[in-house]
């Protein structure tokens, strides 16, 4: 029978797969995949079939773009030089067609299902799953009258959610970066763990996550003609602005009600964080200082000012913002925690940016924490350890 | 600023895509791909970047498997035939690499993320989001003294769950196919819309639907070498025998005390069900079967009694599954429903076995439902038509 055949074949075959040598199979792959592996200098092999093909490319995308080498079994191989730890994106170009490896789950980057493979960080156990309680990620779709459908978010609840039923918490609302989606924050980032790991050792207050999708457009409204508009132009930069503007009132408009109404949480500003990577940290300084109301705790991961507002200039305290910073005082008072970070291993442009906006709160005398990341890029692992040293100064 | 440019461009550029002809986008697309895309006829357009390959086919696994025609921009392009309604998986092969379209998002098929696209049925809303109270979609760890890890499962809990605190509900547990993973019954299957609005339209009682991960190995067990043996060997049947085995005790003794222990079930037989496809179909039928103790509703979607115990010969009722079979009244007593399913597109050893295992329930006097989804194939149509008609017939 052709499709138990099938069935009970991948169910053999898949879960039995032989490994040999010191590489050990990344954590990111799917059951039986072999390749990609790691070795504990952080060297990554990538094995993928393809046949026919006269070239084969690797493509990390903060990392090594190389040639791959044909074997004679047809399959195309190359191991990399030792990468930094954490998780990276690549995609492997096939005569020219980008491609995810099979080798991998998929995970939500570029605006596509990217592979990914996880360097491990010696030492370092607070990203993966422990033997500790575990808060539960819920799937919920929530209907925007902003964006006029159905949108999905996940939700992180803390361990003992459902037992101490009087019990309410204060929530986080944590974005993703641009071309990712909601899903990356937990595939991606492990944030469920990071929080199970920081409640269970006393470090951080239980609190609920909110993840969302971040890119909206309103109900109704028409597609922009953006054809034959260069990247820049004011048509593109509008259209831009129209959806951040979406986005916002969306969060502020229909997800924070949703959220309020449908879980246990602590519903005023005083229990209501918000922060985000690369354009989730962009989005979070919009959103939040538009709605000094709303939030009291504010997180730019890799992201912050950035282009929507500031472009490549300074802050000016007294204009930018509605004039947030203008007073320093005031702004202490209302904001309980602004906090910036970057890693050092970042693109010198992004690094530019962030410092520029450090040391134009500095200039402002705005109270800030700002953390580099030491040795990391504009990845994943710079935001796993920016959650890990945020969420402590939550809501204390 | 290299990274933000790059957020921002995909920010803007994906979202504004522009789209023609009366083709519109599949409902499995990534934000702004136009391509897969989908006519009311069930005609299918492909369209994928290969610039530099010299040959690339289109791979349907239920549909065609046709050469994809190049075109002057490096795009390669191909409009299929009508395809029958629902979720179909596929594949692109890019000069012999077998790989997943960007353009959709990947769906776990084939052990790895595969590309799908949705066919429309006209009229059909049970499988959508609808303006109905929704259920939410848990995700949870649970450790498993069996596999000696951390398994990852989905649970489904039904509309109220959070406010009715004083409500205990039934269980079914609902498995996957074989190369297919716990994640398939939510992204391919829908099968939590088709619970919302089954229960909205209270067309079946309120109940939890676990979904686990189905394949297992005992902990500290060694893989066994299968270097050099036949596919169908007698090791390995006895490795997949083990597998079985494994998953059995899995489900049995750390799954199920895992979900009674932490939602508020009704953690009897009297309320506990069992169904999967294919695969977990084969799986349902062992453990419920082994286990009539904890279930008392069981359900093979496309897959039931099956290689792992009957292979290609009819059910002796006497002797198979502990000779449950052997006394018609005294089933009909303690299983309150028996069901099988299969579309009448599927393949023909598929309905073969199916209707053999049908006839043998027939000629042994036990009483069951047999179901036949016109028109569909071995593919999700079927699975969702199957859970729609089973879910009304539990807990009753």
């Amino acid at each position: 029978m052709k499709y138990l055949g099938f069935a009970i074949f991948l169910f053999a075959s898949v879960c039995f797969a032989q490994q040999s040598s010191d590489f050990t199979p990344s954590a990111t792959n799917v059951w039986g995949a072999e390749y990609p592996r790691v070795d504990s200098t952080g060297r990554v092999q990538i094995r993928v079939k393809a046949p026919d093909a006269t070239k084969v490319r690797l493509n990390f995308w903060s990392g090594p773009k190389v040639d791959m080498e044909k074997q004679p079994d047809g399959f195309w191989t190359v191991t990399t030089p030792p990468l930094v730890p954490g998780f990276h994106y690549y995609t492997v170009i096939v005569d020219g067609a980008e491609i995810a490896d099979p080798g991998t789950y998929g995970f939500f980057g570029g605006g596509k299902d990217a592979s990914g493979v996880e360097v491990p960080e010696p030492g370092s156990t607070y990203y993966s799953v422990q033997d500790v309680p575990h808060g539960q990620v819920r799937e919920v779709w929530y209907n925007s009258k902003v964006t006029g459908n159905w949108r999905h978010a996940l939700v992180y609840l803390p361990p003992g959610y459902d037992k101490q039923m009087k019990v309410r918490y204060p929530v986080l609302y944590l974005q993703h970066g641009g071309g990712e989606d909601e899903t990356g924050w937990i595939r991606q980032g492990h944030a469920n763990f990071i929080l199970d790991n920081l409640i269970a050792a006393g470090g951080c207050k239980p609190m609920i996550v909110v993840m969302a999708y971040g890119y909206a457009r309103r109900a109704g409204e028409a597609l922009p003609d953006l054809n034959g508009k260069p990247f820049g132009s004011p048509e593109m930069m509008k259209a831009i602005q129209d959806m951040a503007a979406a986005f916002e009132d969306d969060v502020t408009q229909a997800l924070i009600p949703y959220i309020d109404s449908t879980f246990r949480t602590l519903p005023d500003r005083d229990h209501r964080a918000m922060a985000g990577l690369s354009l989730g940290g962009m989005q979070t300084f919009q959103i939040t200082l538009d709605h000094l109301d709303l939030f009291s705790y504010i997180g730019g991961f890799s992201g912050a000012g950035g282009m929507l507002v500031l472009g490549n200039r300074k802050l000016d305290p007294k204009a930018d913002y509605n004039g947030v910073f203008s007073d320093p005082a005031a702004f202490a008072k209302k904001v309980h925690l602004l906090w910036l970070g970057v890693g050092t291993k970042e693109p010198e442009m992004m690094r530019t940016g962030l410092l520029r906006l450090h040391t134009s709160l500095q200039e402002a005398n705005i109270q800030h924490v700002f953390y580099e990341s030491p040795g990391t890029d504009h990845e994943w692992q710079t935001w796993r350890r920016d959650l890990k040293d945020f969420a402590p100064r939550l809501f204390n």
